[in-house]
């Protein structure tokens, strides 16, 4: 039976209703949270998927979110602007924004969209590769015991290169550096709107320094997406190198199972307190 | 005699006047451009002058430019609201837009500003640091013969590494980068907002691979404000790992005579065509 609903959960965490021209309507669903609070890569792919329609445009070449405040589940808008619809690219602007109560911004975006059909053909440099990682049945999974808070575990298959992922049990690196594979737990496959929800779903790279643990609020993020997934999961490296007056970046490289590099990401995110 | 006018070539080139609740009115001035498109990273800063004004505090921490179209000399406008106003930040959304005839939009912006005064004195981490240089009377300051177009080099005293400095004769160094030295040609120190001029002051990195020569037009660029700089010198490093389907990425590195990185930068760009 077909039918028209999402055959996803990210499908369905991402739908959004047309609501009157440049304005969307739809959830921070449940489920993709950490300790209540939707996380910031599901909140780019949701504001994603609102200012993909308002462009027309299928892919996100470039976008950056600020982070204005945290968002439980609940009712949201996406509202967007053209700025410029050119040859190639259409750049938008908007937020996604609460629509219970006073309707608090969550994120102010700006995107630009275009076509990355055949980017992958055309390498001229490739300075770095993916990261090299046991197969995945040979990484840990990385999941927490329950009550942590860390639904949004139970909806993608993250498996950390085992060297990275003591920090759970309090065996950090000394490295602020977080490898490993990533899947949807349901094999959806990723394409280039899942990539912003990838660009942000790891722990944070410095969880593996000895520094206090503590939340790492996202200020910004931008994507660049650099091509279209293959099938098959994701091959990630997210690092961090300077931590400074209380804030830091952490970078990271998304790569597919070819070996493509399909996304390059960095945020701005205030450094864990005591 | 002490009078109201700017004490600098760059102050003078981003001064703004109030025109309304968050609009300014002021010029892209000639003498910033290559080839009479006023250069990226003066742009940015005179968005940003605009913004950091709708703000009302004085540093950008993070601010995310879309590039729409060039910008000859000509009047221009800033328009910005703000998003959100924190404990700590601002976020401001806004334009710079030509206000000639048909008041083209040149770039689309989004800012966090807030206080970095003291932001160098905390550094937890700091994994990398400045580019080894040689003095800056040992290398050679980056001038065109007259003629060519590079109005901006006479703003700047950019000395490149003589090992990067090549390319402008054709002897490309067959790595995509460049480093260097950065000062004002007038001696005006650089402070946050400068910084976002020197984001983009530098000749592409790419110009040192063996790649067709040609512009590299940014489509989007993204600086991180890490810290307010010393007086002096910027020390200065560029690059790009990866250029695949007609686009890359440069980042880059600014950090001040004291060693300390005041600021981190990424581009999207097109990628040179033959």
């Amino acid at each position: 039976v077909t039918t028209g609903a999402p055959s996803s959960e990210f499908d369905a965490a991402i739908a959004l209703d047309e609501a009157g021209p440049g304005r969307l309507t739809g959830h921070v669903h449940p489920g993709w949270d950490i300790a209540g609070n939707a996380n910031g890569g599901y909140l780019l792919a949701l504001a994603g998927a609102g200012l993909r329609r308002v462009a027309g445009r299928p892919d996100p070449v470039t976008i950056t979110a600020h982070y204005l405040s945290p968002a439980p589940a609940g009712p949201i808008e996406v509202t967007g602007e053209v700025a410029k619809q050119g040859r190639r690219f259409t750049t938008v602007a908007g937020s996604l924004r609460s629509s219970d109560g006073e309707g608090r911004e969550i994120l102010r975006v700006v995107a630009t969209f275009g076509d990355l059909a055949e980017a992958h053909a055309d390498q001229q440099l490739l300075d770095g590769g993916p990261p090299e990682l046991p197969e995945p049945a040979s990484c840990a999974r990385h999941v927490l015991p329950e009550g942590s808070g860390l639904a949004l575990m139970e909806r993608l298959d993250l498996r950390l290169r085992p060297d990275d992922a003591g920090f759970v049990l309090d065996r950090r690196s000394g490295r602020a550096e977080m490898r490993g594979w990533l899947a949807f737990a349901d094999g959806r496959p990723f394409d280039t709107l899942a990539l912003l929800l990838a660009s942000d779903a790891f722990p944070p790279a410095v969880f593996n320094l000895d520094l206090p643990r503590g939340w790492v609020p996202t200020v910004e993020l931008t994507v660049h997406v650099r091509a279209v997934p293959a099938p098959g999961p994701l091959r990630c490296r997210f690092s961090t190198r300077f931590i400074q007056g209380g804030f830091l970046e952490e970078d990271g490289e998304v790569w597919d199972e070819r070996g493509v590099l399909v996304a390059q990401c960095r945020q701005l995110a205030l450094a864990p307190r005591a």
